[in-house]
């Protein structure tokens, strides 16, 4: 059965996609720990991040580069932290995470609501930031 | 000032290194989430992660991804998660983590205190399960 990230993906179900190529895609995450937090994942649905090919690891993390120059640009943070846990959607996604302080990539806090225009407006501002 | 990494990997201080080329090094975090928690840097002193060159960057995660393996064949866990946070050490490094549960990459987490020979011990396991 497709995945979340693979129905988002191909338009199933909507996302605030940030970016996309064509094999990576950036979205953000619905559930964040801080505003602008965004998931990078490979079309290809691989469930474990070190099971991906060389080639496609470091176009993975190239892509991610790009995104995460995006966020720094347009959402205050000190840096864009990186995660990859994987334990729950098994289709391989790694988390960009603007953080301020250590405290903001710790994933057992609190996740915020944000409304759809918030996430609309905030996918807007990275996407218009991103060069691929 | 040589950042601490730097210290390690000139061998100005000791450190438990489970893998180690040119341009990379592993070796364990002696304040670990887990057993089995590994740091991956690169050799050149860089502050932040989206600061490396894209070469440089894919290097370091396929690095990194012989080092998961090896920890993946030796350490009793799911699987490895990854996070790049960057607040502390201005000197990149890639954490590496054993992963059971969610909570186990969370950083605001009391670390475990292991001695020199459990650290010997698991460096060892770790460092003859990696293949560059």
């Amino acid at each position: 059965m497709a995945s979340i990230f693979t129905k988002i993906i191909n338009r199933e179900i909507p996302g605030h996609i940030v970016a996309e190529d064509d094999n990576f895609i950036a979205f953000l995450d619905i559930m964040p720990l801080v505003k602008g937090h965004v998931l990078v994942v490979p079309k290809k649905e691989v469930d474990y991040i070190f099971d991906l090919e060389d080639d496609h690891l470091s176009g993975l993390h190239i892509f991610a580069k790009r995104v995460a120059k995006a966020i720094d640009k347009t959402i205050s943070c000190t840096r864009v932290g990186v995660a990859v846990i994987g334990l729950e959607v098994p289709h391989v996604h790694v988390h960009l995470v603007p953080m301020n302080s250590m405290g903001d990539i710790n994933f057992s806090r609190p996740k915020l609501k944000l409304s759809e225009e918030e996430l609309k407006s905030i996918a807007e501002k990275i996407s218009n930031a991103v060069e691929l």
